[in-house]
């Protein structure tokens, strides 16, 4: 059996499946302490025996098998979370084989082999919600080259007349200071579910989004750029990105259609838990092989 | 032998080496219409038997070998060289065997592989002059998705004081339009030599600088940041730009100490010869495993 969990910050997601991919055991977990919430994971999978387990993890996490805090969940605002090493509790007690990677990498990595990238060889996931994160694939594989991207910190360039100072705690203004969930919510004093389609708001998250993606294309020109989370919920909001995309880059690249270029994801909530299966099921491959 | 063209909008560079990647030949050729240069060219390697040719050339060019025009100058200003098949041409005349790819990407490799950034597995080369262009090493390769990066076209935040409009013909206040040579000469009316160490532009220049190295930074992590280019001359932007750096990155990405990971070139003018040498090489020994 392959085994999965999606570490959230809100709720851990716990599944096993066959070695075909089909899920046979599932069950959902408030995050609270670690020890409270992994002692229900691993009664969960205790019933279960697993071959290799795919790890799909809340960070900063250390993701470099090179260094010392390989497996640690690092700086944190969750405390009791801060420096455990999440890695090694879940390999002795689940499975010694457990590929580990951010929670937006795992689900990057299943929109790339099951989801809306099929049959491309690069792509770009960005979620925006609570925040915003996200997985980069070239070449076929997660790209962690020093760290783990973090695609929702880049700088931007503010709109003339937006006065929001920004809300990131390290950056005040970057792309996540400017346009994630809880920014929309302080800028207008609304949740984005209550701001009405034709509300200004969506022109500015929009014109934001649009420049990340724009910088994105600009850096690695992905052949996929696909956008997920709370924030993409709004009905209008993908096509003002396209829209703003086009114009911004204002013919300069040679890109495929921009409704074939960015796209919503194919897998929605089940991303996190594919692709942790996937991981699993390549690092039993791979040590089989080896 | 192996032979190399680095194919530039002023200047075509073309050397033969022997398979160490010794040069034994070497030419500089001014850039006219391409009948007048390729034929001085040609003339060149006529004397010299080439068994594999790399070729970095200025574009926009197509270098996705599944594209319909690949191998063709795209959308140049330079009228004579719009649309014409570089690629073609020289494999016509000196060598079937012709590894191709951009100027700042050949570059980049070179520096990769015999440069600043020997023993990592990851880098982003960026060239600042009269106009700002990069390539990026990631897993060892160089990338080249949908087609090849533009890093200097990327959008960055303004600086609240700067009244400059940019000076991109295409996205007007990108990158390369706020911080290129020609728009260092365009807002202070004098050319980046002749502007004292400490006039208030290198400020500009490496907020606008330190920007763009965040924004690569947090999308794909390199491990090694290589700035080059004519603008780079001045002695204290280097400083300033890791200053401004690591201000705006607030110790939210876990880098190594910016000394060591913002550098200058080690191969200064032979980065683009000797990265053409390279992708011949080892278009050869690709071919002859085969």
């Amino acid at each position: 059996m392959l085994g999965a969990i999606e570490g959230g910050g809100t709720k851990f997601v716990c599944a096993v499946s066959d070695p075909a991919l089909n899920i046979i055991d599932k069950i959902i977990i408030e995050t609270e302490s670690p020890k409270i919430t992994l002692s229900s994971v691993f009664d969960f999978f205790s019933n279960h025996k697993i071959k290799a387990l795919g790890l799909g993890s809340f960070g900063p996490i250390d993701i470099n098998p090179k260094s010392k805090q390989y497996g640690y969940i690092t700086s944190t605002p969750k405390l009791e979370w801060k420096n455990f090493n999440i890695l090694q509790s879940i390999k002795d007690k689940i499975s010694p084989k457990v590929a580990l990677n951010t929670d937006v990498n795992v689900a990057a990595y299943a929109e790339f082999k099951r989801g809306a990238a099929v049959g491309k060889d690069s792509c770009v996931y960005l979620t925006i919600g609570t925040g915003i994160g996200g997985g980069v694939i070239i070449n076929r594989s997660i790209v962690n080259n020093q760290q783990h991207p973090e695609l929702g910190h880049i700088f931007v360039n503010r709109k003339k007349d937006d006065t929001f100072s920004g809300n990131c705690p390290y950056h005040k203004d970057c792309l996540e200071g400017l346009a994630s969930g809880p920014a929309i919510i302080k800028r207008w004093n609304k949740t984005p579910s209550k701001l009405p389609d034709n509300h200004i708001a969506w022109e500015f998250e929009a014109y934001y989004l649009a420049q990340a993606i724009a910088n994105y294309t600009l850096t690695i020109a992905p052949e996929l750029i696909i956008l997920g989370g709370g924030v993409m919920n709004n009905a209008n909001l993908l096509n003002k990105i396209k829209s703003q995309f086009v114009s911004l880059i204002n013919n300069y690249f040679d890109l495929p259609n921009v409704d074939q270029y960015i796209v919503t994801p194919a897998l929605g909530n089940e991303a996190g838990i594919i692709g942790g299966l996937l991981i699993a099921k390549e690092l039993l491959e791979t040590k089989e092989s080896k």
